[in-house]
């Protein structure tokens, strides 16, 4: 099998070097940015640095666009691939379609996880979600994922749009949550550290129980209205953190309310 | 050294099991379900179930009210203990104050992490939080609590309020967007253990760079306008999601307009 990149980022970067330790050839990298092209290519044993978006090798099997979201419709106007090729994206938020009109081979490969080029990560957990134009080009994607992961699934894009709004909130949203923690700690001169062990013991049980309400804990849950009173007043200096917990104790308190099955 | 416990619960089956490890012996344990107290006996080598809250025993140094905040003001009017004896709450939330009229020799040993009795957890790792009424109590509760954790911090009661109003929002709230998460991937039957890797990724990260800041990814951050409006209209139908999606991503874009320091 024969797979070339566009993009030499952080998704390029891990996903080249995972697939030739499974003897899949990387026989071209494009960036725009030629010499992250040519640090990629230098990690990889028979690849090219391209320098245009035209792809000529009729043997490419998989042409895959790992750039960002913004980048996408720009590149894919101006590639040029052999009819057979099937080109993917490695988007979450990107539908399908964007290839509609270029080619008839397409799919889409997307990596949930985030990457960094500094970090080492062992790509065998990292969940890949396929998506193909048709069986044949789906069974593809398919067994390209499973050669590097043991966690594939097919995912089209309207559920592709579903993992992305869950994604934002238990990820996104939850750095947030952190970060604001962080912040209302160091104002009064605590460290942090104090509180990781259960920080890290709450998202353990949460992600190890049937489901996270199973293992909500605290004020909201316990209709303790004096703590959360209490809580707010503390919070009035700092009116953006006070809604927010406000609305996510009302969030709890309804979502106990109502969604106690 | 001598100790008792008020409350077989969670917090004491754990403190007290603990201690008994590290040759710390529990004399009694009293108990309103005594049921609860005879099982926690069974556990110790020499505890006996305690019927009434009148303390007596004029060597036993430290008696512990390991009960619920909302218990704590009855238990501590009945309380009698002899005058030499130290008494302490492990509540998060509680002010050491509680005790002034009741004894001279008092503090709060705050464990801070949650327990289940049917789940081991090493102890050790637990951050303690000790506050006293004066150096020589503080001494005495910070060698108790070194005897069984390497993590012991003085944390008075006004920073113990905001270590809780902190725990809130990493912990309380936390958990509460990932059950929003995984009702999200659930209404369009994905599962949530697709998510699992890369909730565990961002916690990580969160935890190990000098700010969670640092970390944050996603659509708020990136200010992308396209898939926020995208993401809004998708949680049109579940109002309470739709608000916290609109808070959450303002207040992230305000976050690090203002505090990108």
């Amino acid at each position: 099998m024969k797979v070339a990149f566009v993009g030499a980022g952080n998704v390029a970067w891990h996903l080249a070097q995972a697939f030739e330790n499974v003897h899949i050839s990387i026989t071209e990298v494009y960036s725009r940015n030629e010499m992250h092209a040519e640090n990629l290519c230098k990690k990889l044993h028979h690849a090219i640095v391209k320098k245009e978006l035209y792809f000529s090798d009729p043997e490419l099997d998989i042409l895959i666009l790992a750039v960002s979201d913004d980048a996408l419709p720009t590149i894919v106007k101006q590639i040029q691939v052999p009819s057979n090729t099937i080109v993917v994206h490695t988007s979450g938020s990107v539908s399908m379609d964007i290839f509609q009109d270029m080619t008839y081979h397409y799919g889409v490969f997307y990596p949930l996880q985030t990457f960094s080029k500094e970090k080492p990560l062992n790509i065998n957990k990292v969940p890949f979600c396929i998506e193909g134009k048709n069986d044949f080009i789906k069974n593809k994607l398919r067994n390209l994922a499973s050669s590097i992961s043991e966690s594939v699934y097919d995912v089209d894009s309207t559920q592709r749009k579903t993992l992305h709004v869950g994604a934002v909130f238990a990820c996104n949203f939850v750095n947030h949550l952190l970060a604001i923690s962080k912040n209302i700690l160091a104002d009064k001169s605590l460290d942090f550290n104090i509180l990781k062990p259960l920080i890290e013991e709450t998202i353990k049980k949460a992600l190890t129980t049937d489901h996270p309400k199973n293992a909500q804990t605290g004020p909201a849950i316990r209709k303790d209205t004096q703590t959360i009173q209490r809580h707010l007043s503390y919070l009035q200096d700092t009116p953006q953190e006070q809604t927010i917990y406000q609305l996510l104790t009302d969030s709890i308190m309804h979502f106990y309310a109502n969604k106690s099955e």
